[in-house]
């Protein structure tokens, strides 16, 4: 792997080379300037008045129908913080680079110049005509909340918040799959949740959906551990509602203390918190159950290192980094699920296609055999794709929001067409180019995609 | 030419084949997965964080500088009228895919939820960070005008509206070639300007810049020439300020009557009026001074035949459409000045940016040969974009308006370079479908982009 300041030298020289990464063109034939006449005036104004006939149509005749915005404010970028919406932009047109070459999924990289709530919810809402759905990313919590939560209930097209949902369902995914190598039972594990950030506040919904009760669970933020007498959290309720119920749900006991009271006799670490090897001890570990289960998801550098957790007793160790076994990858997530509500028209992205979504991905590691260090696909397999959207899409369907209905062999044909198509242009675009990239090839790191 | 109706059918079929027409591509080469330690995590954080230390950086470091919102509202799409943000989807989408394919301008197609001036500009002007320029396409006027000005007074980056702008740049352009053939001087015509949408008022405002005087002119509504005495105009005269200055500034004589009236004796008609062949009679160019000038601008059918006009006596006759000679295109002017404007980083498009762009068209017109039948160079010939995007960015420069300083060489080499690689992108995108298209060629119609 390539030391980190060459990779970010690197990243810096090719970034400058191409201008940024991500460009339009053509999914149609220009043989010359006058087939513009049927993809320009006159012709054009034929689906403009299909569309005035039946608004339904312009997910036939336009790019509606496989093209999302990627929205964020700035306010919270990887692991760089507030860094505002220029700053953030080359995350936004990496993502939307991702979106397109995993999934086949076109995505325009919008930074809004706001980092006010209604502003921002305001903005979106009138972005909708263009867009088939919208990929929400990298927004300060607790706004991101209140933001989703605002866009899912007045747009009519699905809205995602990787952050939350992606994370959550990656998390969800290797959650399946470790408690069988560990040979543990969902409904009688006891989980820790380290942070209660915008990822793991989602991943707590989601184990809820999954049928995890609130009574297994410890959570703990930077103030120690949540329970009901959080009076610093209720004070502030309104404001931070996600915490706040996280105290009234989980902890009965009332535990108090920090990471490792949370940890004690746990079968189950999820940590979504500081990017700060250390954070979680080696001897917290060790109080943890026998064959226990270590997610350590801070990006870039886990809240402890794999080989410590291991050395420590845990029995599986997933971490976001791509270096070590077990990646708990976003990437894994968002291009099939996207993939498959699109190509569903579904008119949301519900728990339980994530749920799905999380199954076949859980599925899909152990055909290829579950094992302590594999306990999730490998972000490489384009075959992941096809499968996560054919589950979201059957799920749709079953849940009566899909606008298509098909048999789930459809679905994987399609989606399997449209991420090949996908890799044939970006194939054709760039041929002739690929000396330009640093001839590392073997020795490249491969960290953390999420 | 094919039949209207041939066109439009075929135009249905085409875009519901395609589903749309345009698409994100890479603009970097992509080995495998792990590349995206560069275009993403952890590489793409060097980037980000080099914007956070200097925010110029977003130009070299993103799409920004070669990516351009068009934003409508829908309000007034084509000759179509009010039909909405999801019917005027299709001629967005068409003007971004003339973006890339003549200018090598990545435009991303964006249809908002409001007809609300001032929600509009303000989510506008949110959409800032990710776009180098705005282009603003369909909107009704007079709001079209406040946004425009709006938008350009509070923008740090470019703002064009092309039926304003684009329109006007092209009608200038013919005129100076026009004149030529006709042996007019621009200091003593007449000019009579037959409807005064957005198109026209804004050919005022360049003619004006232009040198024209005011009292040369003498402009027509709906309800009769524009004077002094129009009281409904004055009534209304915060809502139509443009008009009504019009008719403060124009006619000096107080002509009043109708289109007649104002063509009488004329050198120069100038219609953006209805698509309505006979609202101009042949009678009235007959009462046009010798060797008359007609531009009869409305799509898809001009306000007078043009072998009708030149039966009536007029010298040298203009119109929207690929099928008859000298046709007024848009797109002869919006690629390369956006081209031009993009590379040299201007600040903003002045109308001095836009007479340099008309003088450069007229300048390769008669290269070409100027005729009665070639007042303009031809759309298809794509030696205009890097000269109108030279000519641009030159004047931007002379004006201290422009971020990076080149010779007219350089500039005109770059935008080369940039259309040549656009062409070979279209290409190697699309190059096995071809045959999807209707095997027309030869008998193609090609009217009227613009």
């Amino acid at each position: 792997m390539l030391p980190k300041n060459q990779i970010a030298e690197e990243a810096l020289r090719l970034h400058a080379l191409y201008g940024g990464k991500i460009q339009m063109a053509p999914k149609c034939p220009i043989r010359d300037s006058r087939d513009f006449s049927y993809w320009y005036t006159p012709g054009v104004a034929a689906p403009c008045r299909a569309i005035v006939a039946d608004p339904e149509g312009v997910w036939k005749y336009t790019n509606k129908s496989n093209m999302i915005a990627i929205v964020s404010d700035g306010s919270r970028v990887l692991g760089l913080g507030n860094i505002g919406p220029l700053a953030g932009l080359p995350v936004m047109e990496g993502k939307a680079l991702l979106f397109k070459y995993l999934g086949g999924v076109d995505a325009v990289a919008i930074c809004l110049a706001t980092q006010n709530q209604q502003e921002f919810i305001r903005t979106v809402q009138l972005l909708e005509p263009s867009f088939g759905a919208i990929n929400l990313e990298d927004i300060a919590q607790p706004r991101c909340f209140r933001i989703l939560d605002e866009l899912r209930r007045t747009m009519t097209i699905p809205v995602w918040h990787d952050d939350q949902q992606g994370s959550a369902t990656a998390l969800l995914a290797g959650l399946i799959g470790a408690l069988k190598v560990a040979g543990k039972e969902i409904d009688s594990i006891r989980i820790a949740m380290i942070g209660m950030g915008a990822a793991n506040f989602a991943t707590y919904r989601l184990l809820k959906a999954y049928g995890v009760k609130p009574e297994q669970i410890a959570a703990v933020d930077s103030r120690g551990t949540l329970h009901r007498k959080r009076r610093d959290i209720e004070e502030h309720r309104d404001e931070f509602r996600e915490k706040w119920s996280v105290c009234m749900e989980t902890n009965p006991d009332g535990l108090t203390g920090g990471i490792e009271q949370a940890l004690r006799g746990a079968d189950v670490c999820i940590a979504f918190a500081r990017s700060q090897p250390g954070m979680i001890q080696q001897a917290w570990i060790r109080v943890m159950a026998r064959n226990a289960i270590v997610f350590a998801c801070a990006n870039p550098e886990p809240e402890i290192w794999p080989e410590e957790a291991k050395a420590a007793g845990a029995r599986v160790v997933a971490t976001g980094r791509g270096d070590f076994p077990n990646q708990l990858n976003n990437s894994l997530v968002f291009p099939g699920i996207m993939r498959g509500t699109l190509d569903a028209r579904a008119s949301t992205i519900t728990d339980e296609m994530a749920i799905a979504a999380a199954l076949e991905l859980a599925r899909y590691a152990e055909e290829r055999g579950l094992r302590e260090d594999a306990i999730l696909p490998k972000m490489g397999d384009w075959q992941i794709v096809p499968r996560v959207a054919a589950a979201a899409a059957l799920k749709a369907q079953e849940q009566g929001l899909a606008g298509i209905i098909r048999s789930r062999e459809e679905w994987i044909r399609l989606a399997t067409e449209r991420v090949r198509e996908s890799r044939r242009i970006c194939e054709a675009v760039v041929g002739a180019e690929t000396q330009e990239l640093a001839a590392d090839v073997g020795e490249r790191a491969h960290i953390g995609i999420g």
